[in-house]
């Protein structure tokens, strides 16, 4: 069996497989300054009372602070829903984005079913949980009814090995982008291993997981293992808890399967130990090649953060290369890191120090400019190199700009030179 | 003779009193990102090249980073014009705010004509330089010509006495807008003085100066004195310089004068030894009372920042009150430092740290929510509290919202207990 159909059956209490429909309780559901307000309007025509207030996160951080009267009013009725529903998990704004808040906060954990009002919801298939995305029609169900219908999908595996320490969990996310393509995967589970995935940092699977939707996935799951157990140590999860966890941990078959089986609608390999770094073109995260390819592109701005790539590991990554540089006359280079948390381990470790000396921008933690909204929007013309999920024509808020995706590390060499490279 | 004749007459050679129209090289001139385009469209039809492209200041402080394409392409526009001029004196975006940049940098020095495509241009007044805000029709002129026509003009006297800790810069100039009124000193230079306005440090005074507009002033003067000129030496004026400034120092003839001197229109003097901290009520800077008749009011939203009051002394008197402290849970605290130097400050003494733990949203330097065009427009009957200059109808970005300014004192006390309050 898949890792889906394993959470699945463990959640069902009954074995079932991929294309049986099932309704499933939610452990976490989550809705953001986006997209609650839409909740709400389903919520309130069938339900007074949300099922578990305690079982709701709420967090602002798509418009934060906010930048129209539009957001700011979409975040008055938010505001409301939370203070008449008493929903203490309520992230006002500055507190991060939603998907890093989730497991930062002990939110997340292996063998749940984590539904989010955002696509990128299944960030959490990192942790081994069954994470996806829902409209808001569907959440404001969830609110109100603590359950949901779920198709279990079919898989994809991806088998990634070797050994490269020039390439992330970005990379090898691109790459898988560009070998799956853009609705390769729709509404089936991508099921991340081999042993290029199980040495990376929960930071870098997050990262991974995070990419699923941008091939049609509906999660992207990684077994949980003694990387998963620690983060969630760290999390405040409790010990006792995480013991339970480990007794309850939920491994594929996929060593045990062979290429018939049927769970498995198709597996991909690759090596990274020769790979180059990655770059996904404009207009979409699956148009990728090797960065070799497009070295000297001149860009005009650089941006680091997003729910993809402004982890703690992701600004020690860039910090690395930006001490003691300066970033290119040409470039503005915005630096947002994924929360407070991250904020204040980059303020502690002195990397806010060496983004400011190098000439970022540091923005309050939230989705900066990576949907578009502010905080960077592209004039006509010109091009942005970025560390986020998608760059799909006019993401950035303007139709007529070029968005290249990159990891941490190629943003933060290229912001330096003024051009796309791999060279420091 | 006033200040402000003085500094005229030193400029033109000969002795110029209130009335006369003159026309003046200028020393410096300065546009943003807000207001460069026009003046480069108005520049472009009288001339090829800028007169002189050192004397030039152009910063990215309104919309930074962008926030919409229009914002953005504004920006293109500026570049390619700093591209093609060869201004060296470029802020590329998240240095900080135009007002700040200038003194902070050393291009603001006592007895000089200050021009800039701002309203706010006065703020250099502290310096006892002579400085205004222009429309970009005559910013344009400038940057062709380097010259300008100004009336020289009437001035009313400030004089401020006794002593208080707990009043600020910001208080002293809220009780000036309630005495002069919005119009009350239309193109008239307002001239501080007094042992109050001696005992503040240039943080404050440049508050007191940046504020002169709000009452229809041209400037805000203030004599250079020891405070000035050690500000200078910090700046990176070198020692001869501040020598010879030293030496042809101005000072205003008011002591010397009766109160029948044609060359002052008006006198307000006042005493701050009894007097209660001031906040300025929706929705004129000039409507003030003491804090006492709105204490209790609550609040949505604070910030502290701008031109105004986002210096170093500033976020030093908010600390005081954060530290140990929470954000009450109804309000959004933003705070932006107004330039990188001031933030790098605010890091190393620690202050940046105090905010984040009391939860306030930080920003890249620049102007913010100040003008309502993002990083905190307010909602639909909303209540901010805020240390900028302005609190006209909808300046915040919202109409059906309601800005109150006070000092960063007030200002912090209030975003812990969720209303207006001077008690901590």
């Amino acid at each position: 069996m898949t890792l889906a159909e394993k959470i699945m059956s463990k959640k069902m209490g009954r074995e079932v497989v991929a294309g049986e429909t099932v309704e499933v309780d939610v452990d976490i559901a989550m809705t953001h300054d986006g997209t609650t307000p839409l909740t709400v309007k389903t919520f309130e025509k069938i339900a007074n009372k949300v099922w578990n207030p305690d079982k709701i996160v709420i967090v602002f951080d798509h418009n934060v602070p906010a930048n129209t009267a539009k957001a700011a009013n979409m975040q008055v009725i938010t505001r409301n829903f939370v203070n008449e529903q008493g929903i203490k998990n309520y992230y006002k704004g500055g507190e991060g984005i939603c998907h890093q808040l989730l497991p930062e906060n002990g939110h997340v954990l292996p063998n749940t079913i984590i539904t989010g009002g955002d696509s990128h919801t299944c960030t959490h298939g990192a942790f081994g949980a069954f994470a996806t995305g829902f409209g808001a029609t569907d959440m404001g169900y969830i609110y109100a009814m603590g359950k949901t219908w779920l198709k279990v999908p079919e898989t994809i595996r991806i088998e990634v090995s070797g050994v490269n320490e020039r390439i992330f969990g970005k990379d090898i996310i691109l790459k898988t982008c560009k070998e799956i393509g853009r609705s390769g995967a729709t509404y089936m589970a991508l099921e991340y291993g081999g042993n290029a995935v199980k040495n990376l940092d929960m930071d870098d699977r997050m990262t991974m997981s995070n990419m699923a939707i941008e091939m049609g996935g509906k999660t992207g799951l990684i077994e949980a293992d003694d990387t998963t157990y620690n983060y969630l140590a760290r999390a405040g999860v409790n010990e006792s808890k995480i013991a339970e966890l480990k007794k309850e941990r939920l491994t594929s078959d996929y060593y045990n399967s062979n290429l018939e089986n049927d769970s498995y609608y198709d597996v991909v390999e690759f090596d990274i130990t020769d790979m180059e770094e990655q770059v996904a073109c404009p207009h979409h995260p699956d148009n990728v090649t090797d960065v070799s390819n497009i070295k000297g592109l001149e860009i005009d701005q650089v941006f680091i953060g997003s729910c993809t790539n402004g982890k703690i590991n992701d600004l020690r990554i860039a910090a690395k290369y930006l001490k003691n540089s300066k970033v290119h006359r040409n470039v503005r280079l915005i630096i947002i890191p994924a929360s407070k948390t991250i904020f204040n381990q980059a303020l502690n470790e002195g990397l806010i120090q060496t983004f400011i000396d190098a000439g970022a921008m540091i923005c309050t933690p939230g989705c900066g400019p990576c949907l578009g909204a502010h905080q960077g929007v592209l004039g006509d013309g010109e091009v942005a190199l970025s560390t986020t999920n998608r760059n799909f024509k006019g993401r950035m808020g303007n139709l007529n700009s070029d968005v290249y995706l990159s990891s941490p590390a190629i943003a933060a060499m290229s912001a330096i030179k003024g051009y796309i490279t791999n060279e420091h």
